[in-house]
């Protein structure tokens, strides 16, 4: 039989069904959904979820002529399938392809690029506050923002200001009780007893001045039809609470909704999901954060967890299994993660920060005013640092050497391996007088035997790892692992040192000395953006000390990197082995 | 009649008053405060407030023992006189005295240090969860929230955290409806329902599973005494809401609220402040800004405004004033500041975004996600760039040019004087296609006459003023206009060049080329932190382009600046006059 989906290339078409066949459409643009991701992996269980809404909007809405923005953007593979990519959908977060999230660039349905969470009742509002100045007053404006998300400061800073505006906006709080991991915190309690009916006549949100009204079953499309044409004849700022259930559809993800966040390959039936291989291979680098983190807290009591909505992704879940008093997530909210370990490091805890290096760009004041600036020796492990792959431009954790190295006090440290990432972690809760910043990036380590005893890393000491008579590469973190194999693919090996600089800040200048008096040129290479980046210190240590010999810098150039594998993205950034290798065979 | 003050050196001393005693010392202090700040000044306004607190807490609870943070800190000054800082509060904010702002380093008192708002909540939850996990079962945890404060995103992730945790913490929201400008949003509009019995049942902070008390009147010593003992046998996370009036027991400070938060020098019987100078002052760049921007957008209506609750600080409010349907306060909210002006960007509005430099800092996600990935062209104006002066190192905006420079698309700019601000805003209004920044610093230009004719700047072009033959100093922003003076007091004036490069981002790389070749030494100069800043990307350029010539760069060293006057405290950071001066004199 024909499906009612292949007859949809745009809204228009959309709006040709009439609402009895709405729900059809939703069985088939979940199966289409199932179908691709199975096979070509990607965010699975929050596209799930919104399939009804995703098709109610776009039935009733007059998109892209209305605007429409979905928070975070991991549900929106059935938006990006309506509106005319249901054709290169099976190109989703590879190189070239379509991005796994709303991109202004990429469609002109995609009003607000997003990636990161809890932005999209600011762009909205923002959306609104223009058509309003500009006399379009039956443009509606649509949000799209899960329970998890709206916990997140930013979030409330915008219902804050929506709440006194007279604009058109729709805030659709999807409520599944869920992020990536469940959802936590006070609103979250609060969310739930409105939902069981134990909460009391007020609502927060009407106390925020938003007209309230929900909540309502989320996966029934016709009823959601019905209450998105009422909303939008009331005017002003207005939100619309329903329930769905991530992962609504396919059993397995209905049950297991953190793995099937993004499980990978899957059978499309089962749900089963498709094991890589079973070949052992090097732990990933969360997993060793993970596991040493628990072997440090058994000894030392002062160690505390904290992560802010990650505690899958960054494996803190391990302490938090094992040790649920001192393991905390705080949900989204990387201010009060980072100031709240501020303040556990006062009294004499040793916390442990974890957050993804791109999202600790949330907390940069929190991390010079409330931390740097006290010299408080909170030790942070930024995650993802680096290029990070298919996720691409929005997630990329490039910056953070750049916007790390010029805050005073700080300590910034990227490990080569598995044991440098544990010595370091082992080094630090011995006792800092500041804080520290571990990055190590996303994915596997090389080490199959990783469970080192631990050492004690003298802060600010590099590494040679091997003497050179001609040039010297400088590596900070994971890309030092390429450097052996590409020296000894050189034809003149014995010309070229490696030095694992492990330290960004304090630079290892004895070290740095001796490299400069007997090379005669110095590469250096990071995982970073090369503006301000390692590369950029190393220069400044060359300029003040007086040395002037060349100095050639590799890491991300000074722009944003598309989404692609990470080899495919290194290469795009022009900082792969190939690159790396032709120059130094190329240099004289 | 010898004042109970008198004997009041530390909160032991307090204890041994009676309660009836209390109102008396409160108007003592009060009249303390009045006189040292009268001649001194300082933040008034917001210590009067919260006098009778001020004793109520450190009578009721038994400091230091039990912690005490003052959120953002402007009320701390009866705090600090009552822990033993009565002596020395006369140094208040002086080069050596105490910090206007509770700062670890200076007392046990100071629990944590303070100065951007909305840090309390989460600090002294990481202080009470360290108490439980250590045991101290008995100790009290409190921190006082102002009303403007509290709505920023920050404190509310503290609060969602919170309401899940059975700590022992108590929040005071000190509710003055006011910040430095008055309070807005939603929140505000709630707590004024609230306060005149209008609200529902449920109470916002109940939703949030707090235990909720108030509103009650702040300024009858007597009743806080009780009411905290009532609340310190109260177990778990709570809320008392006290009322209280900005610049209380000072006529003139009730009534102009704003202008007495930090009046300068006044009469202390009446109030009246003490004008300066009548003599001819060039403006506030401040002011350039304000008046410029209605300039602009008297002919622009596609130009928008928007400040984080600093519309008076940063003179938008002549806009908001003039143009009240296109020029905002968002409240103390500078990610949603941020992401705000990029959605009224998307729909081709013009937003210049004014934040204080230092509170960029709080938006950096924002603005590398939301606004520089999108090329989206918000202007921000960025005021208070470099060291401020009195408001010391929680304020001092010296990271801004690193931290903003390693991010793609953005376009970052310093004006050496008002004519530079007044075009480069003429200029970015025309249509950019990607975000500027444009920093410029607190305190006065250098021209009289200021308001010239618009001229466009092409992007990237630096300006030079003056020839030289071996040494070239390349400034960048208003430290220019020292440059001057400095080379006509030299030696030999006619060896030195100068170059007012004004682009930190993109650089002049064709005038950088010709400055390189003709020079024998470079000299950079900027009001910024040196490691990553503007002399960083010199060397980057210099390194990249082969050229090997000796550069001298003068900025901020790597470390935290102490509070003084501006000249205090760039003599602090090695980058006066006299620094540079004997710098080029004793060059060869």
């Amino acid at each position: 039989m024909e499906t009612l989906l292949s007859h949809i290339n745009s809204p228009a078409d959309l709006k040709k069904l009439t609402l009895d066949e709405l729900p059809r459409l939703a069985q088939e643009l979940r199966e289409f959904i199932i179908d691709i991701v199975s096979t070509k992996e990607g965010h699975l269980g929050a596209s799930l979820g919104v399939v009804e809404l995703t098709i109610a909007l776009h039935y009733v809405f007059d998109t892209p002529n209305d605007k429409l923005i979905w928070d975070v953007g991991h549900q929106a593979y059935g938006h990006k399938i309506l509106t005319g990519r249901k054709e290169i959908f099976d190109t989703n977060r590879q190189l070239g392809g379509i991005s796994g999230f709303p991109k202004r660039s990429e469609s002109v349905y995609d009003d607000f690029g997003t990636g990161h969470s809890s932005t999209a009742i600011s762009a909205i509002l923002g959306m609104a506050m223009a058509s309003k100045l500009k006399g379009d007053t039956d443009r509606q404006h649509v949000a799209v923002v899960g329970d998890a998300s709206i916990a997140s400061g930013m979030a409330f800073e915008g219902l804050n200001h929506l709440g006194v505006t007279n604009v058109n906006a729709l805030i659709i709080l999807n409520d599944n009780a869920i992020g990536i991991d469940p959802s936590v915190g006070a609103l979250k309690k609060y969310l739930t007893n409105v939902k069981a009916g134990t909460a009391k006549d007020e609502n927060i949100f009407e106390c925020l001045n938003l007209n309230y009204s929900g909540p309502m079953e989320g996966h029934d499309v016709k009823t959601l039809v019905g209450e998105l044409e009422r909303l939008k004849k009331v005017s002003g700022p207005k939100l619309l609470h329903i329930i769905t259930t991530k992962g609504k559809g396919l059993k397995k993800a209905e049950e297991d909704q953190v793995v099937y966040h993004a499980p990978g390959k899957f059978d499309k039936r089962t749900g089963e999901r498709i094991k890589k291989s079973n070949g052992a291979e090097p732990p990933k680098y969360q997993d060793v954060f993970g596991h040493t983190l628990v072997e440090l807290a058994e000894k030392n009591n002062k160690i505390v967890g904290i992560t802010p909505a990650m505690p899958t992704g960054s494996s803190l879940k391990f302490m938090m299994d094992k040790m649920p008093d001192r393991a905390f997530d705080v949900g989204i909210a990387e201010q009060h993660a980072v100031t709240l370990a501020a303040g556990m490091a006062t009294q004499g805890l040793i916390p442990f920060c974890n957050i993804y290096s791109t999202f600790l760009q949330r907390a940069y004041d929190q991390v010079i005013h409330d931390v740097a600036l006290q010299k408080l020796p909170v030790i942070f492990c930024l995650d993802r640092a680096g290029l990070v792959g298919q996720d691409g431009p929005t997630h990329h954790g490039v910056f953070d050497i750049a916007y790390l190295r010029c805050i005073p006090n700080m300590v910034v440290f990227a490990p080569m391996n598995e044991m440098e990432l544990r010595n370091i972690m082992y080094t630090a809760q011995l006792g800092l007088d500041g804080p520290i910043a571990i990055r190590y990036p996303r994915g596997r380590g090389v080490n199959l035997d990783w469970r080192n005893k631990f050492e004690r890393i003298e802060i600010g000491t590099a590494r040679c790892l091997k003497e050179g008579s001609k040039l010297a590469i400088l590596s900070i973190g994971h890309l030092g692992n390429e450097v052996e194999d590409l020296i000894g693919a050189l034809d003149k090996p014995e010309e070229v040192g490696h030095f694992d600089m492990r330290f960004v800040k304090p630079l290892d200048k004895s070290t740095l000395r001796t490299i400069f008096e007997k090379h005669e040129q110095i590469i250096t290479l990071e995982d970073g953006c090369k503006m301000g980046g390692f590369g950029s210190a190393v220069l400044e240590f060359a300029n003040e000390e007086g040395f002037s010999k060349p100095v050639k810098i590799f890491g991300v150039p000074d722009r944003f990197v598309e989404h692609g594998t990470i080899p495919e993205t290194q290469k795009l950034a022009g900082m792969d082995f190939d690159a790396l290798f032709s120059y130094i065979q190329s240099t004289p």
